[in-house]
């Protein structure tokens, strides 16, 4: 096993780096903008590249995801998504196909790096978890040391392409394996630091946003008390629409359809907002740095939550985590800006980290994972802690308030096609 | 519930503040230094203290110990851990003794001020189980909530010791309930935020250790994976003595007798080891700074290990959080000094702080709240956490290895006086 847990961390960690360095290199290609030199991000490249560039990325885009999905579908075996892996009871896992997963893993990339307002971190971890399978049964591994071992391939992945050992080990716990036994704890921290670790030797130490100052005061935690309760809200409406989304996706031949209907319309609103394609890195550090006014921040919350419900419908698959975060940092600074007109001032890049905290492990439904995935992101100072907690706690509490007191949350059905991968 | 959640994060906010609040005075009382001006910290205070002053100081902790538990044991109600309170089985917790634990809680914190080798923990976390067993009845909770509440009470108490909001979150999740589930998550994150933030209004937004920058080097690293083991093995042994010394621990009337024997003997080693007497924070403080040659830190472990056998074996109580963080870090300063003799030099205060947190996660069987206490005492960088995973995770390995391969390490009873308070 132990041999198992440093092979997976080793394993994930080369798939996060093969991964990353596919993603930007064909977001440089498509979008034309130089590895050096140049515009340093995507925004950065989007907003260079002339609109027919962003339109025709964006075509392309919808033609990867049309086909390669429907093809995926019709020729490929039956996707099974981490969690099915993992399974709930010992020895009821089902076994992910390996090269259909790989398939998978490759076309969300490649629509992430086009531009599909989906998160590529999926992808990583399901990568993580097809080779931890391997690796389990190369091994020889018992049913329960491989659910173990299958999650923390895929934390390790998760871990690698965003640089978080402890993000990366409480989501193996807390999501996947729903445990906090010394064996799975031992095995996670493990796989989950080296994981993180060996992408440092090509990548470097990277972090995901950059931060400036950030202090704990009165309004803030005024702030953090009151606002939270409203982005559980936010958070649990948006999680109904994406429900709809995935249960009604596309199949078959009219996934091709939709795709070339919604991509490219969102390649006509990438024109006028460049921030727009992409899993939402480039709005969330701008809403980090406080340089979105309240009308823009407003403006992209509304057009990011239609393209991503878009995508759902259309069917193409990938991640949340980094979207989640975007609306709810997004909504934070629309919130701010409003409450800063009467109420003592707030700084709008300190509530937009905690907001988009609160709203990621909502809509998640993994508060742990998300305040340690939004710690490690910006790596924001111990005393910024509390704050982050008492908004996500607010904001959770909401949120299973009103689910209990209403009907329930519209869950995505397990053979949604594209819900596969969003919700694993 | 959710009110609950509130008024336990407050009254154990509070409870920590009255516990450190007394530990000070006291400390300030009995070895005469200012509180404001001259010494900064216990170490510096009791260096200065003369040497008949930190003799006396240990005789007066040997009777309070010796009598105090006596008279407790002799009179009080039988107390209950917090373990017991919270049960594994939904209600099947037993319920903590009110006036008796307070009782218990005030001789821990009137012991280690005066010089007990053992930790101050224990005591907030009891007081903040024993007012959230309070708030859980008057609230008229259900068996299973009132568990959590328990439990949320200990952790809070501890937060707010140490302002640790993520190390008392997961001390309630894997320590106390062993879950991960969304209730227990919420309620601890919430509770120990709340328990970690009420504080800051008298006590300030203290951290309990200083460190200087610290970096991520090759021979870290290295570092990292060879002494993990050694750690691990290392903690085994300790909890080996401890378990037989909390087995044996005096009861009756022959506790007064061994607390006159060993405060007294402590007290004369006091008068030649200054950083001897208290939880451990002062000689940890120093490992980190590398102030400790490898000669002084040996002696220290050594001496360290003796008290505190000595101290568990007269029937005193206490934690082992900050004592085991200081064996740790003191292993680990004589195991740099020996691999900078010949292997790529280490920086002695960096690894301290890596042993430190490895030793601890092992020593009280929690790995992943270990590595977030070490995090947050210290608030070191995000670039360190990933040597600290990997030393944690060889330290573990190590220890659970080999305590199946030999014979199982030695539990101290549940029944054994003493015992309640350092495991609980």
């Amino acid at each position: 096993m132990m041999v198992a847990v440093i092979g997976t961390g080793v394993l994930s960690g080369l798939g996060g780096i093969a991964l990353s360095v596919m993603l930007h290199t064909i977001q440089h290609l498509a979008y034309g903008y130089g590895q050096v030199g140049g515009p340093h991000n995507f925004v950065q490249g989007v907003s260079a590249a002339p609109p027919w560039r962003r339109f025709a990325a964006l075509c392309m885009a919808g033609v990867v995801a049309g086909v390669g999905w429907w093809a995926l579908g019709r020729f490929g075996r039956p996707l099974v998504s981490i969690a099915a892996a993992v399974g709930k009871q010992p020895g009821s896992g089902r076994v992910m196909p390996p090269l259909s997963t790989v398939v998978h893993v490759l076309l969300q990339i490649v629509t992430v790096a086009l531009g599909s307002p989906l998160g590529r971190e999926v992808a990583p971890r399901e990568l993580g978890a097809v080779l931890a399978t391997g690796t389990g049964r190369v091994m020889g591994l018992t049913a329960e040391d491989r659910r173990i071992i299958i999650a923390c391939g895929a934390g390790a992945g998760l871990s690698a392409v965003y640089n978080v050992p402890l993000g990366g080990a409480l989501f193996i716990l807390e999501v996947l394996l729903a445990s906090v036994g010394q064996r799975a704890v031992l095995c996670a921290v493990a796989t989950s630091a080296i994981g993180a670790f060996v992408p440092w030797a090509v990548l470097g130490n990277v972090h995901q946003y950059a931060i400036g100052p950030m202090a704990v005061t009165a309004p803030v935690v005024l702030w953090a008390l009151c606002a939270g309760p409203v982005i559980g809200i936010g958070a649990q409406g948006v999680k109904r629409l994406a429900g709809v989304a995935q249960n009604r996706a596309a199949k078959g031949l009219s996934r091709i359809g939709w795709c070339l209907v919604v991509f490219p319309a969102l390649g006509v609103l990438t024109c006028f907002y460049p921030q727009l394609p992409g899993n939402g890195r480039g709005p969330m550090q701008l809403a980090l740095s406080a340089q979105l006014g309240p009308g823009l921040a407003g403006s992209l919350l509304v057009l990011k939550i239609i393209v991503i419900m878009g995508a759902l419908r259309a069917g193409a698959a990938g991640g949340l985590l980094t979207p989640s975060l975007t609306m709810g940092a997004l909504l934070a600074s629309v919130l701010a800006s409003v409450w800063n007109l009467w109420l003592p001032p707030v700084e709008v890049g300190t509530v937009a980290l905690l907001g988009g905290i609160a709203f990621l492990g909502t809509f998640m439904s993994m508060p742990l994972t998300a305040v340690a995935l939004g710690i490690e992101f910006t790596q924001v100072g111990h005393d910024m802690w509390i704050p982050i907690f008492l908004t996500s706690a607010g904001a959770m509490l909401t949120f299973r308030f009103s689910a209990r007191a209403r009907r329930p949350v519209v869950q995505a059905q397990p053979d949604a096609p594209g819900s596969v991968s969003a919700r694993s």
